[in-house]
């Protein structure tokens, strides 16, 4: 029986094992993948506060060794669905059966897709959801970005120094990103905007050749010519596992001490239902929640 | 007429300048002490995640040299009041009257009084509130810390290994502190823990010479010999100067875009009713402050 078993290791979910730790809860991370977060796909993050500019993966490195060194324990293994039987909490993982006094769901969001034809079959063809892992393969080819936030221009910037052209294509006229990108964005010579524009279909043979947009402000309908296409239109949670209060799009709903609508069961980071996922604001949730479980630990 | 005038440079201020500053706004910080903050006060600070275990002025160099690197103005300068026309904030400091669009305040929060006889009297003369800034006065001698919490434990660590005895006086049998630190102290020789206590008055000639308590389990009144008494009780929030809505203990309640009572002034970090005080989530409340800052200013 574990005081705190908390679902994922990103940034959110490491907080939580560091205050838990430290709060002296005997604390389990379970982490389905090999790497840690989305943030470890980030190739660099430059607003994590004393950090400056850093990439996501060192960033991640350093939350890790700092959790470890206060005791946390991580496994490799991935949770099946979570069962509360009064005051405990019973995980069903791929490996075994958990129980835990405490639970913090810090599964983060994956990238949203976008949902037109082409893009589910060219996956991994050319269709590409992150910019750091796949950028390489489209050295000095043209690629296209889909999104206007800081993901959306961050990535663009990554690919800028790698591919040939890179187009950002968004349905608006104006960025969401942070103005320190788009000013970076708007000053690299071999990225183009495409305003008001929005993709129809990805097409090619066997790997993607191009893309028909449609111009939202004439509705005139063209073609482009590239090899990849790097979507960033935002994320969706991973918590359908979970039978807790969510909002329409899956998001988990809190209180401002991150409890869920199931007492002992907490959640932190991008899976929760908030006004701004960044790290450092999952990095917070995280603490938050670990020391929401070490009180409620102490109230029953 | 500045997009973002933010009130504190503390972690939560620094913070919200670097996202502000990053979102394009003209922003400024101004701060009325010399010192950024409480965490400068703070010996080590463990819980940052990704820096391991950091001297507090060392982490607060490194975040407001993040955010001037990313263009953000600090000024020292004490804000008088805040009067809100329509939609321009109208700040009169010591030194000038300044205009801003938005508002954060991130005034932090100061050491709560113990509120005994002889605490004001003696304050400077053996009563203090920051064991970084005033232990190295009480070298070789036997002082006493009151409280059970992080702060208490943490600073009572750093006494020990300063002043002859250090004595921790709560009037509860357990402590609120992580277990972490917990442990680190209990193991501590020269620190010897004073259950279940209430000191009712502090008493000395021209400097602290010793504390009268009271045993809570058995109400028998006793002397103790210190020259150095250390206060950690709590805190109280630098927010008397805002007219805005404020829980009973004087801390500003926000929705969770960190948006008070009155339409463009936001809070951030320690001023504010939030369930954790910590650099983290002062740090993580800035960000959201800085974004919702942003949001008001594009739909205004």
């Amino acid at each position: 029986m574990y005081d705190l078993v908390i679902i994922g290791a990103g940034v959110a979910g490491l907080t939580a094992g560091l205050y838990g730790s430290r709060y002296g809860l005997d604390t389990l991370v379970l982490e389905k993948n090999q790497i840690n977060g989305q943030l470890s796909f980030v190739d660099t993050i430059e607003n994590f506060p004393g950090f400056g500019a850093i990439e996501g993966i060192e960033l991640m490195n350093k939350i890790e060794k700092h959790a470890l060194e206060n005791g946390l324990s991580i496994e490799r293994d991935n949770v099946k669905n979570l069962v509360v039987d009064a005051n405990i909490k019973i995980l069903h993982t791929e490996k075994r059966k958990i129980e835990s006094r405490t639970v913090i769901v810090a599964t983060g969001a994956n990238p949203s897709l976008l949902n037109v034809p082409g893009e589910k079959e060219f996956t991994g063809k050319g269709v590409s959801y992150c910019a750091t892992c796949d950028g390489p393969l489209f050295r000095n080819k043209d690629v296209a970005v889909v999104g206007g936030g800081n993901s959306a221009i961050a990535e663009a910037l990554v690919l800028s120094s790698i591919a040939n052209k890179v187009y950002v294509i968004h349905r608006r006229d104006t960025l969401k990103a942070e103005m320190a990108l788009q000013k970076r964005a708007l000053k690299t010579d071999n990225i183009i905007f495409l305003w008001n524009s929005e993709i129809k279909k990805v097409f090619g043979e066997k790997l993607v050749e191009g893309l028909h947009l449609k111009n939202l402000t004439n509705n005139e309908l063209f073609d482009l010519s590239v090899n990849g296409l790097f979507v960033y239109v935002g994320v969706r949670p991973n918590t359908e596992q979970f039978d807790i209060n969510k909002d329409e799009n899956g998001f988990i709903v809190t209180e401002t001490n991150m409890q869920t609508s199931v007492p002992g069961v907490f959640a932190a980071g991008d899976c929760r239902l908030t006004p701004l996922r960044q790290a450092i604001t999952a990095s917070s949730d995280g603490s938050i929640a670990a020391y929401s479980a070490n009180n409620y630990i102490k109230e029953i």
